[in-house]
């Protein structure tokens, strides 16, 4: 028995493409512009990839040159051309993207869809509505679309890694939170009481943004208790923030930990007789004696 | 002796029922009321569980606004309307626990029978002493009946993991918590020396809790350090804090890694051949080769 | 070869008792008297423990409470009573230890030696020298002294599985600390040469102090950086003062969890043939298949 | 097939030296000079390394000491005098590491080389360019040299080892880092909209800043918001900050368990067959019987 190797099946396999509901068109220049937008295999699909990062990093650094007063006041013309030249770049991206992929209407709902989309409206918006700031900072999702090229082509299997252990925990960390919550929710309660208006905790709300600023260690300082009683319970308050904090990190450690561990018994895969299950360190197939394949970090 | 499983005995039975020692009527009218308020398994007791979490909702939401000066004189009645309202239901639904329950001395006794009281207690004390104000802020523990219900029907393995895993390291942590008291006391009462009332420090409780604020890394900025000495204390104070906050992180690391290798171990279990002790990503029984469970996250 | 159990030797002797070297005398009243200070397996040792903790405490409370002035102020006769009566007490003890072991100078000269007559020192100084203010806050060294007995009789696997943990980790520790010590002086310099006397800054060991307050996530807000380059320098610090403290965090996990797994392995020994290194989650000794002991938390 | 070990081939060899690529010279004062200066194998070798950190330490402490106003003024002259002396030691130090090395422009490019180089340039720079106090501030840089002769003869195996976990964890880092730099980004913009200039809130870079300080709970209090959304999106990014710290700390204590692991397994090596693979805890070879050395810890 002990000498019938793991023949596991293939792990399940992993979309790593964001893109695939949308649907490759077959052939005609709509296939073209679809590996040049979507894909990053092509020559011209990387060229496009660079480009869009480089021009999504310059709009997003005129829209925070724009939010500096003394930059606004003296190149307030030239930020204003090169955002709507942005603007134009990345209204003919979408555009282009909606053409070319089978079902325009699941990209244009998909969560990068809507990305870019609200990367070019408010600008529109600001021609017909005026002082419409606040929209134009909207605008800084854009960044968000850095996302996309960078899952396409890099780093997927660590991303996927931290997201199935951040997965894994989350009934455990949802745990956690509900007792953070609870606590601050109580202690903040408290502190209303004791302390009162008087001392600057003029609500419970207010008295549990303060909570919450003491048991995560942020301590701003603009409330502080004044009393002894106070004093006595932010003591406790700190104590245990900074004591619990060990509880998110034991459980995501670990579940790091776990899935370093699957990952290395289930991806190890013997070249001779494809059995898996081989122990961390492991130099030979358990099974039939073969040199096994390095362990990847 | 290698091919004798591990045929453990089922691991102890964990109550997850909280209610289990009021005891549940047999037959009648107590037996279906003690289904609806106690248990969820039926339809009603779900409706019921709902209606409960979101009238427990509502209420503490009814203290936070009261909290909030302009909220409170713009629509005090209605909210003193609202309270009343849910009083009166809390009551009742007291009034009914009691009644359905075998042993109703054990259920008022009982960490969540006192809660159940102190939820209504506080308005009715409110009509008899005027001014009770510190009182009525009582009435935010009805939060915590949330998750009598929350533990009956949802995350029992991972809320008695991580119990576990605290309950196992409590010695280590208690170790470590009494180091850290005595750490935060005698730097506070040389911090008291050092920098003196006229920089804040006016007596070593006050230092003490300056102390506390800046080990667990808050730092209020409330009191801070003048001289040079001072300066030098807080220092290596925060530097300490900072760094042997690795310690319960460990504790607990270490210890939620064990917790999950014992379950893994004592869990999974063949259906064949029943064996335990399987390591951490085996496919097969090492007993009878038999295909194994899935493993749970 | 597989058949022979690790008979390993017994692990080394751990000495518990920190009083070993001063020598227990044999008979006559000096033993007596040293089994009751000294030891905690006597009656009259545990009630003599139970009463020395108990005094510790309230004289730490005097001091305390002298401290805080109104207190002082209201009650100060009544606590220089009880500081004297806590100072003759702990002198009539200290001359009680020295008189009960073999070597008086070996526990004069030891840690909980120079301890205990730092506890009583203070005060009969302050009757020739007036104005020792400062001597008077050394008598909060009084709270070393429950270690001993706390020491002596609770938690001595705790200990020292937290202070081996500790104690394999400390050149490890000492790399961190002194990589993050470097970085520090260094950005505490650059940040002195960026923002200057004119914003706080006044010199490099003020600099630094900052610096340290944000590299540890205190932040107590003294000192901030108000020019631009300076925020930046900033927020580049506290980023790296949030993520660096995995590295020592990550150190103290792996070596508690290395120290649990060495512990396991050498402490858990078959009661039939005495053989260890049995797995964790082991239940039968793994070379005569007896049942293993139970594992200890 | 069991019985076979793992006759490891010797791991690759670590360069512990920096001065290598230098090339030492063979025979003559040269050989002689390289063989103090950049070894320390020879006692006057150790006698030179010794005498070298003492003078880089008394440096630096002129330098932070020229910073403090009242010192300055009052022992300029004899810091100067100080400084000019040191300023003399390591030019000659320099001089000599070009003689006695066998490719100088190797040397001067290197590293250590140009660190050399900037301990004693600004001193000269000051000289001909008055008011070049920022310049002097570079002499700080001469504490990095220390790590030179630490690195040779102390502690490379716990350097290299925590080096090998970051260096191992760096995408998973780098992850982390772009999505918690992409959160900051995000938030700060919208506390810019939410906020505003009137809160102090001024530019996006700026509530960029107050982000980081929030999210890595350093909490300056220099910026604190003030609205009740504000609040509100500072608890939940103080809660984020405090709880995704787990995420790093996971990273790393995965990986050096891992790391640790590897190497007991691949370096504990037994002295009769030379097999390697050996368990944590294990007392005799795995493949031959032959007791094994200690574990280093």
């Amino acid at each position: 028995m002990s000498d019938r190797p793991n023949k596991a099946p293939a792990p399940p396999e992993r979309s790593a493409d964001p893109n695939q509901h949308f649907g490759k068109p077959e052939g005609g220049w709509r296939e073209e512009l679809y590996e040049v937008i979507f894909e990053s295999h092509t020559r011209t699909g990387q060229v496009f990839d660079l480009v869009l990062i480089g021009a999504i990093v310059l709009s997003v650094v005129t829209v925070v040159l724009t939010s500096i007063a003394p930059v606004a006041d003296a190149y307030g013309q030239w930020l204003l051309a090169a955002e709507w030249l942005f603007t134009l770049l990345f209204t003919v991206e979408y555009i282009g993207r909606l053409l070319c992929v089978k079902r325009p209407d699941r990209y244009a709902r998909s969560f990068f869809g809507v990305i870019d989309l609200m990367s070019v409206v408010p600008s529109y918006i600001s021609l017909f509505v005026p002082g419409s700031h606040v929209l134009l900072d909207v605008r800084i999702l854009r960044l968000l679309r850095i996302f996309r090229i960078l899952k396409l082509t890099l780093y997927i299997q660590e991303y996927s890694m931290l997201g199935d252990a951040l997965l894994a925990s989350r009934r455990k960390i949802l745990i956690f939170l509900s007792v953070v919550f609870m606590i601050v929710f109580l202690l903040g309660t408290v502190m209303y009481v004791v302390e009162g208006p008087q001392h600057g905790y003029t609500s419970i709300p207010t008295a549990v943004y303060w909570a919450i600023s003491t048991v995560t260690t942020v301590g701003f300082g603009d409330l502080v208790p004044k009393t002894d009683i106070g004093r006595a319970i932010a003591s406790f308050m700190m104590l245990l923030g900074w004591g619990i904090l060990a509880v998110p990190t034991g459980i995501i450690s670990s579940e790091i930990t776990h899935q370093r561990g699957v990952r290395a018994l289930t991806e190890r895969r013997c070249t001779r007789c494809m059995a898996t299950g081989h122990e961390v360190g492991a130099r030979f197939c358990k099974s039939c004696g073969e040199a096994l394949p390095e362990e990847t970090p």
